[in-house]
């Protein structure tokens, strides 16, 4: 097993002032006089505040940041010893699960509490984000409130979208696991194992080498290539001739990577061999050309020219990549007509696939931070010709 | 490690039928001619779908159950291959991702396409319930309806609250798997050991076992008891006179235990075994208490009444226990004012605790599936002496 150099676990209240200060020059641009997040990695990005109790839905969570002030912590009772351990100073508690106003009126004069200079509060009500309390208490909220609340999503996703270093180094830390974990597993397994039996052997060896979590992990196997990429593992067992398709979103400290590796049963077709090839040119083709001041269309086009000419007849995805941290696919998208424009420590996954024949499907992944200097690869690279299991 | 046979995984197509056939006489009750679900946990109680993709929240995903007709599924494009493997047989699909309209007009269309009885479709803005779309897409959809579209969670939780017998079979596997590994955790563990290296250990061990997935798992320690039990692990080492605390939310084919377990490091405080005695008593009154045509309430005071004469200085979790299947929470409270009956079938947790002196709380917790001949406890009973580590 090779040793990893662990980064710092938490970031410094300095690096939290940091995100705050670049979050209002971003709210500005939106006219939002503060934001409400009440998701997790939302949540997290401005508080450093960590639970696994997001998995229980009952009680909502709120943090409140104005373009002045210090962010105030809108919670419940049971997750204040645990805000005070962040760099939070003001965190307003009510003793929840209370179903008549579980909160709401206490964030409602929280949020009254900041000085109002645009009329606007952004909220978690757009694109791929989820609001994490009753949407029938947002819109009580919104009509209490004297202030419209309005989507805050694409202002937050501008903020969230450009990393920072800590956060690189974070990503960084838990692709360079999974990557020795996706290259120690042939050794590991054998052809007449299941996916799910392969699955839990590589879930195992990702939390030995100091993964937190691995909460997404499909493990998929078929002849030549697999018919979709996202569900799975099944009871099915790897066979002479199958592409083995695992992809995980393992983390470290709340950071995602999210890429998969593809295994060769012993001998498989020519077919699989050449677009598996193909796939991982096209890969090369998708990190070259995500530089700062590109288009996630431009990416979306170097690697789709490579995925035509070799033949494919279609991919189900929608998408050759996009962007993680926190979580394990955030915006932007490559895809014809997002539009994004590719900015220094963004941090991005190239993600080539195609189907070559009905039901057979190979997809890649890596993932990468935009520097200034070049794409910089955080996963180890996979290598040109499939492993091989025996 | 001891075998434990394991449920069949996934559930018969009569299985759905019945739950629809059920799910159709209580959306009568509550006046809904359609219920539209996104939530993983709702999709899945419907479908049998099962995805870690979920984890992703760039696409939206649909299921609507009418009030006769087949239940029909609306989703991405890339979700379609794995949702036919289901029993769903009307399943419709969009290319996701496109923002300008992320199956929107598909979901209207269907809605639109069952009779209209009460003119009111139910969606998942309440109480303990996410919805997982945008909210701006949820009030487009509203707008754009000739339906009223209201809240539909008092709805779908009388549904989900009640289990099947092999809702219950799930549950009760997963709960003997996380109580075989705390059963064995003593033996593997040490004094001056983390909180961090003790809960990757358990963590390990209950995969080992065939849990398939561990989304909560807080490890606390703290001389005498802790401050809080919901987050964590941290990097403190257990040291003599701990108590070390470790709750689990583990998952096998989708439904979750939820209970705690407490050890004692070397020799721990008299105060700290008299309020782990009074703590087990409450359970065993907990549970005894819960049977159909109780309350609650009831089974909340059953407990308090122990609690209090223990010398409780508080409790921060507002609430002493709740159901649980295919969430980690699920309605109801055990806590005053919730007045839920309580019905066969009903899984629920048993969870009394308090703080005893400023910073030193102790928390129980079993599962119990609810009988006519009284609860079955689905655990392996906690000791009544806390295991100790050396």
């Amino acid at each position: 097993m090779s040793i990893l150099q662990i980064p710092k676990r938490g970031f410094s209240a300095g690096e939290f002032e940091g995100r705050v200060e670049r979050a209002r020059k971003i709210m500005h641009k939106h006219k939002f006089d503060a934001l409400v997040v009440s998701a997790p990695p939302n949540v997290r990005y401005f508080t450093g505040f960590d639970s696994q109790f997001w998995e229980s839905p009952t009680r909502p969570w709120f943090v409140v940041v104005g373009l002045e002030g210090d962010p105030v912590a809108v919670i419940p009772e049971i997750g204040a010893p645990e805000m005070a351990l962040t760099w939070m100073k003001d965190i307003r508690t009510w003793p929840a699960p209370v179903p008549e106003d579980d909160g709401i009126s206490l964030l409602k004069s929280t949020i009254e509490s900041f000085p109002k200079k645009y009329g606007r509060v952004g909220a978690e009500m757009g694109r791929e984000m989820s609001l994490r309390m009753p949407v029938s208490d947002l819109l009580r909220l919104r009509d209490s409130l004297s202030s419209e609340i309005a989507d805050g999503s694409p202002c937050i996703w501008e903020i969230r979208m450009v990393k920072t270093a800590a956060e690189i180094e974070h990503i960084n830390h838990i692709c360079q696991i999974a990557s020795d974990a996706y290259e120690a597993l042939p050794a590991q397994i054998s052809a007449g194992e299941t996916e799910r039996e392969i699955a839990r052997k590589l879930r195992i060896d990702i939390a030995r080498r100091g993964a937190d979590a691995t909460p997404f992990m499909p493990a998929i196997s078929g002849p030549g290539g697999v018919a979709q990429i996202v569900c799975g593992p099944h009871d099915r067992a790897i066979q002479e001739g199958d592409i083995l398709f695992i992809d995980t979103g393992s983390t470290f400290d709340g950071y995602f990577c999210d890429f998969d590796r593809n295994y060769a049963v012993g001998k498989i077709s020519d077919d699989a061999r050449r677009v598996h090839d193909a796939l991982w040119l096209a890969t090369e083709a998708g990190i070259a050309a995500a530089v700062p001041g590109a288009t996630t269309d431009d990416v979306f086009r170097a690697m789709s020219k490579i995925i035509e000419e070799a033949g494919a007849i279609g991919n189900n995805v929608g998408r050759l990549g996009h962007g993680l941290g926190l979580q394990l696919t955030e915006p932007p998208s490559h895809r014809l007509g997002d539009g994004t424009v590719i900015l220094e420590n963004m941090v991005l996954t190239i993600e080539p696939g195609m189907e070559y024949a009905p039901g057979k499907m190979i997809v890649h992944e890596e993932n990468i931070a935009i520097t200034n200097d070049g794409p910089r690869l955080l996963t180890k690279r996979a290598p040109r010709e499939m492993p091989v299991i025996n």
